[in-house]
């Protein structure tokens, strides 16, 4: 073993060549990139673990493995949610950096709860997956439009060739988006209780090379940012992404007194000011307060994609008065990416959270248990802006920051 | 024991209260609010494990804990960087559950180091974090002129209140934003090697009271969102935000084409194709391939906000073909928010990964080891980039994927 | 008629009433008007006259009229447009104030011309104008699904009533945006040759308060800016309005070289640096050189909306080397709006400037005289792309400008 | 002549070819001109008039001039303007082809005289004109970043070079915003009463010589679209463009019920859901009802760039209740580019128009009569917002549209 690490700090071995040397063993790679990296650094490498006592399960080995990242787990709730999918209470598993994050979502999600035996009010008003490949057409647009012509009538067909490759992967529509000679497709797809990138990357591909072969189009590029993934995207907010999800509470005034120490009124205001005047001003494609920070502190729990934070954040909060003088509040997430299987949903501290939300796994049917978890995700998010919203009305927020940080949980 | 968990699962003590009963043992609070949810669920938590050994770390205690959340962690690199603060080679921890993302970080950092002794070259354009408060004045734009007046005049004295709170947290400027009776007065601060958030907000604060002390403007909101923190904004990607950093590389021709398959006129063909033409047809604030990928596998494994990752996703990267004929690859990171200290940089596994990296901790003198952090994060964001592009160019974007869900690392 | 003039100049009768004391006779209201603000302005208004000879137009009659503007009105071309509607050669009437504007767009057709028989080739991708009330409903958003449930099963009978006012108003679909309880209902029409926006804002009223009498809805706004009319929208770029158009030309190496003074090569180099690397720079979202320019000239020409430059401004220009070396150049209007009859197509001038291009008045079948006009101006919106990157590339751009200032036309 | 209008008609004679034979005559030339055509399309152009009376002006001569366009001029107000350099009495003059909107703006300045003495607050928060070169440095972003050193040192002596050209030209600040290689110089300059945008283009071309024989680099483009010219853009909205002007006025609650049928609140709650949350919902960066509607009627009226509309439509519209239960409006337009000097400020009417307002020519000092004019067109559009948000609140949008269509004016 000390050979192979001596090897490995000259540079003479890749780290990732490292398994070719220990006859598959992914386990004792993890053990020897560790020390390699020891001797590269200088550093102890204790304090980071291979997996507690079970050892490394093997659908979490990454690539260049040399141990876990540990991230603090709390809960938050119970939160009461009155969706198409998710009824009843729920305790929101959530990892996060921020101090404080987590009490504040519990406040907000304490608030709802006093205020009403519904709790936020949920439900998902599209849903679907998109990758967009990008073609181009030998000449130009008249060439272009053939093309898409093409594509509109042979719909079926492209679409029995994207969903040969997963009993989930259904195309659902092909939306092009033309520039001259380019062509970008926007394909949607339902993908059961995954995520579904992947799987619709691979679809995208299979449907691309049918419709090169029998168009003369090239494949530019299999992604063309008209999908959008991971970056911010008017396209997303409009047109959807993931699942487009609804959410509202009413929140009794006096809760607003007593809970969050302010009136319906100054939320209101706050809201006007920051999560529009602020936005418009600022050039803002969220007009929220922080849903990013409550979608990833789940997102984490819960093993999904983090980079989906991005599209988490174009979230769009409103709140009024009601006419009996409480506070209605409404959030409106046009792209929430989620997934209930697959990728970091099956590694076990994240399953189990996502065993304690009741969604773990293949929903009955395929696609119930992420539309469940989405309209959890909305509802937490909203228990999040409505806490946020009340600290910095009350004029709370270094305060509840400096509380945090004070470790006075 | 039994019967705190019996009131906690009926609902008479609250999850957070836990701690009143456990004599502020925050360890036994965890053990006792994970056997409740237990009780309440049904479901064994045993997969969630306290800390490995060494038992939960004092700072690591986050609001409702219940355990630890454990992510697969890997390496990339050696990464050549040349620039201001950091110079030389360095192996970056990555943390992700996306399968194929760190080899597809490793192989762009594997292709620019085979092309030039130099690597990355990479500087910092500006830095600086900003919050921005709003305020309202009696009246209209008359009398918010004199308040902007009076808030240019007094800066000095302002900037007093601000820095008072810390001996890192220093105001740079404000600029005012207006509309009608309402100021967004834009702080930009330094704020030493931490993030920052925090800071500025208690500076900003402090600020705050002593306007409306000596103008009588009313501070509506502390945060309004001109700032901005974790939403897509412009004012980012124009003014900067945190970090502003530039990133370049040059790769050879023959590397590119035996690293990656492909050739540098590909490249720039799909850059332009999806990063500019996609990105105008629908509507990102992004002008990228996976900016947010690359950044949010740094920021788990070291312990930043993850919900930056959203400031990490309005990055732009350009391409074209050097005089020579090899590939000229370079990213802008208008808005990248790190820190080295504070916060979860202060975790254990997560400030061992800053220690790999040489950039755990204060800087000397402050600042240094933040913005050398930057600049390695840059540099691997265009590896990142580079890799992901030549994937494309490739058409070999599914299969990387597959490659990668195979497990064949 | 003194003592008249006398009362509107001491404010005893407004401008708007004068007609009232002339018996209806509009143009001797409008010679009453002129001469009060002479008194009371003291200047002489002799050089803003009354239509020439044939004196004001019944139609042309605007509120408060002391007369006609009058702007120098010049033809750019013969263009060559291979439309599905325009096909053949068009000579273009453009009124602008902007010296050089006329000379440079007749510079591009000449080099389109010059490379091809078939000029600029030229096609609608959809059409459709919108326009969006808002609603608010009883409740949060399950009555908004049930609202707009209702609305996706009624249409039919919603379209009768938004079809009722007139012939050529022909709803064609709705699409939902909601937020809470606000329901953003964008309904897109057919108005046959005219821009339309009063047709259906006439339309939408109807079907608005046929939505209100049957769900118990409120009409909040009879236009919520999802419209979304006279600002730059994403959605009217992502999902167009007005016409779409797409057109394209292939220009010449040698004539690029002749007539522009560069090559292809430097305009495609020009056209990635300022109308994508600027514009993700700068925060754009309209994508050209200055189409709002080209598309203003001819505008006020024809007697269009001139706030509809703000749509125009959105175009998307694409350029790049073909195979054979020459200069590929192609345009994107995500949304042009024009008309050929109803409102200043009327005018006299105007008219004949669209009787000029053979598009005056209502098309067989209604809609095609609309439609060529759109192609037409985008394919000289085409020509002033390609004609002032031209002069970007030679760096002609202050010497284009110096020459039209010393009228060497 | 026949002769000359045969070659004409046979292509051999262009257009523009048309004054060498004419013996530089312009006004022959037109008449020529228009000839030719009635020969080529067999239309009767006698509608299309020469200037009445006084025949062509020299400078309002355009290139391929045929005549003259006429539309419709009216006047709106008076308006009482309370600004920095416009105070007092303001007579409007409009044109456009939009029935209805001169009684709308009309409508509004009325309900603001009526309600206060002061009219409309308003002043100019920032002014200066832009252009941004683009520059190319051999090498990457470390010589980029020698590059921006070098221009920031060297400041005077660019200014110098680009203050040459004209007396009023006067280079404030250079911004650089880079990506890679290239360098986007954002140059403001201060104009006197001109727009300025030839003079700055002149302007910046001297400089970017200059800066190119001193540093090495290559002037890629003259205008790179960071400037960013009639094309919408965050970087105006958010570091100003032209004149940024802020205006209010105060409406008294029984002038919005006596004049404008509605209610303050009724209008602030269409306020914010057609201006914000209809703007968030669908993309757009203007927050306005009709800006560019009001700044268009002005803009043709006074000889303005119409494509300058675009600019315009970027307004924010701001209302709330004040404490004493009335409206209170504000409307900020962050770039308003208008003058009163040069190009078509200089025709004939519309320099009679500019005299109505009191604001032709150069001011004393210069840059006084269009800081003067561009405060009185932010009041102008202010009442615009106020008339078309109370038509719309009052349910009225429909049927003032159907007025003004029947000539009920």
């Amino acid at each position: 073993m000390e050979e192979i690490i001596e090897k490995i700090a000259s540079g003479e071995i890749k780290f990732h060549r490292i398994s070719d040397f220990t006859e598959g063993d992914k386990t004792k790679a993890v053990e020897i990139r560790r020390k390699a990296i020891e001797k590269i650094t200088g550093i102890d490498l204790s304090a980071i673990k291979p997996k507690t006592g079970t050892g490394i399960k093997k659908n979490e080995i990454t690539e260049n493995m040399i141990g876990y990242c540990e991230l603090p787990l709390g809960i938050a709730g119970p939160i009461e949610v009155s969706g198409e999918f998710a009824r009843g209470n729920f305790i929101i598993p959530c990892s996060t950096t921020e101090k404080g994050l987590i009490a504040s979502l519990n406040r907000g999600c304490s608030a709802i709860k006093e205020s009403s035996n519904r709790g936020v009010s949920v439900f998902i008003e599209r849903d679907g997956i998109t990758r967009a490949p990008v073609f181009e057409v030998q000449g130009g647009i008249k060439e272009s439009r053939k093309f898409i012509d093409w594509v509109a009538k042979n719909f079926q067909k492209i679409k029995e060739q994207a969903d040969r490759g997963s009993n989930y992967c259904r195309m659902q529509s092909i939306k092009p988006f033309t520039i001259g000679n380019k062509i970008f497709l926007r394909c949607e797809f339902t993908t059961g209780d995954a995520m579904g990138m992947n799987m619709v990357t691979f679809g995208c591909e299979k449907a691309g090379k049918f419709i090169c072969r029998n168009t003369g189009a090239k494949l530019t590029a299999l992604s063309g940012n008209v999908c959008a993934d991971k970056k911010p995207a008017w396209i997303n907010s409009i047109l959807g992404r993931g699942a487009t999800v609804l959410a509202n509470a009413v929140i009794l005034r006096k809760i607003v007194k007593t809970k969050l120490k302010t009136t319906p009124e100054k939320i209101v205001e706050v809201n006007w000011n920051k999560n529009f005047l602020g936005a418009a001003l600022a050039g803002l494609s969220g007009f929220n307060a922080h849903a990013a920070n409550s979608a990833s502190a789940i997102f984490i729990a819960t093993g999904q994609d983090l980079a989906h934070t991005v599209e988490a954040s174009s979230a769009i909060t409103f709140a009024e008065i009601t006419d009996k003088g409480n506070l209605y509040i409404s959030v409106k997430m046009p792209s929430l990416l989620v997934g209930t299987v697959g990728g970091g949903a099956e590694f076990e501290t994240q399953k189990k959270c996502l065993e304690i939300l009741g969604v773990a796994g293949t929903g009955n049917p395929p696609g119930t248990n992420r539309k469940k978890f989405a309209e959890i995700v909305a509802a937490v998010v909203l228990a999040g802006e409505l806490s946020l919203l009340g600290a910095i009305a009350n004029n709370d927020l270094a305060k509840a920051h400096l509380k945090a940080r004070r470790n006075e949980l």
